[in-house]
């Protein structure tokens, strides 16, 4: 592989010229940058990212730790975040702890060591405290953490209020809330709460059902919403804190025979492509997947360049009705 | 930042004598080991990445181009190269084209710069003509090029062929192919010819559709599929050439009162979770996604280390029939 030296041995010029014209400093006359361009093309040099990112001791590069890769709501999340940093000139590590903290401090390290321009953390792992040492910028999504430099959250409590009122008005009475899981100080906790409290507050019945974590790590929960429908078979609408879980309990209903939405109506929560592929369409949470990954881009960029950013960014949601609800 | 020099000097050892310890390179004293853990610990000190990867004009990375990443296949796809890599010891650099050709070219240029060890390239642009010059060992994955180090394919004959077999033996007699999107040369236009040389060497009658590319585009191809349904009422057997697309052709088929699998069988292809999530269940062709990944990073790993590998890999396919067909 040809280095900058060799270009330079090309085209008669020092280092330095060849290394100020790649980098657009100072003034380089137009016939040097001819002869440049020319030794460049025949020797088919390269400029090396590395070389520039040590020099500058930190890189165009932004770490993104997901606990998981596969589901609806971040691949979509990823999707975007890939699309606003290649905007920006970022490129992405992308690492995936499978909700596993010692993964998680791993990949902090790894983002650490490769200088990193920001690091944006959507996990789920509890034990976080570790993290506190890190130096570079992070961005939490979905999840307040005191040292991220910005947490950009969605209006969780909001979500889980307007799926209650929904529900009421379509004339629903007895209701479920099914969790796929149950973590302390998760964002999406607040849904399955405020749900419950405006529903209560409306005089509805809210009764409250988890997954195991066994079902979440295989995202299968037919065990749990089969027992639940079975000690409830009054229930007539259903919240489901996610779309995967929604479309299981759909199935479950086709099943048993349980008619959607005459008999009961179900609601999820993410507004992922399968929401739109179920059948009957499912009625959901549309989170704006979008405009998080803009945003958290966006802050590191200006981070980067100096700038200040908001310590807490809540982003609203919106109900989707199709036809489940 | 500290530095390296920071910790020489903090412990009292040259910079050499530090570096060859942090590189495992040569003698050291476990006494000039520990006083040099001490040093790092004190000063928080980060090995830089970015250094050592210069200093080696490679880095343990390899650069991941697809054209969607919120499309089940490439998630589920993305979630398991990032599972091997990280196995392997490599971080991802992840990229995502939509398919524009002018995206590859300059991902592909992005990662040269870096200096990736690797790059798994699955994507559906046309001109590929320019990668040509890369140096850098390409793997492709469901797509054969003649310049890259090694093509991974699934073997989408045996499945398209599987499926006409399995329609056959259901009793269907007129089939439909249903194809999301026709470009020259893809691996998996394979299917939809065995599907239909299969089909017409048994006596069934088969009939190929395409959407166009604007519903492609927005992975919504509703339009196509219903226009399909009027103009072939008495179609028994229906294969659709990708997930999505065949949970579409359920939902049309349950708003126009067509019962599946009485009336009509329907079959996907990838095994995605939303197969599992549809109702009735997707009998769908399992493509052997984790498989896939695990070769590639296998294949850039036994490059870097100077091992020979194979010009070609064929992965077989398995039909997993739920309750479409």
């Amino acid at each position: 592989m040809s280095t900058l030296k060799d270009v330079a041995k090309e085209c008669g010029l020092s280092v330095t010229t060849v290394s100020r014209a790649l980098n657009n400093r100072g003034y380089i006359s137009s016939e040097a940058h001819e002869k440049i361009q020319a030794a460049m093309k025949k020797l088919n040099y390269q400029p090396n990212e590395i070389a520039r990112s040590l020099s500058k001791q930190s890189s165009k590069s932004i770490g993104v730790i997901m606990p998981y890769i596969d589901q609806p709501f971040f691949s979509r999340l990823l999707n975007y975040l890939e699309l606003e940093a290649d905007k920006k000139g970022y490129i992405l590590y992308v690492f995936c702890s499978k909700a596993y903290a010692a993964k998680e401090e791993e990949y902090l390290e790894i983002c650490k060591r490769h200088r990193v321009a920001g690091i944006i953390l959507c996990t789920d792992a509890v034990n976080i405290d570790k993290f506190a040492s890190v130096s570079v910028p992070i961005i939490s999504l979905e999840r307040e953490i005191s040292y991220a430099a910005e947490s950009i959250v969605c209006d969780n409590e909001a979500g889980g209020k307007m799926v209650a009122e929904h529900l009421y008005r379509q004339g629903c009475r007895k209701l479920l809330y099914l969790n796929p899981g149950h973590w302390t100080g998760m964002q999406s906790d607040s849904r399955g709460i405020s749900f419950r409290r405006q529903g209560e507050q409306m005089g509805m019945q809210v009764k409250e059902y988890c997954a195991t974590w066994e079902e979440h790590k295989r995202l299968d929960y037919h065990k749990t919403i089969l027992e639940v429908l079975e000690k409830n078979p009054d229930a007539d609408g259903i919240f489901c804190n996610g779309d995967a879980m929604a479309l299981q309990t759909i199935q479950i209903c086709h099943r048993k025979g349980i008619d959607i939405p005459g008999q009961v109506r179900i609601v999820g929560y993410d507004d992922a492509q399968l929401a739109e592929l179920s059948w009957p369409p499912l009625t959901t949470v549309h989170q704006p997947i979008r405009e998080m990954a803009e945003k958290a881009i966006e802050s590191v960029d200006r981070l980067c360049n100096g700038r200040k950013i908001a310590a807490k960014v809540l982003l609203p949601v919106t109900l989707v009705i199709r036809e489940t609800a």
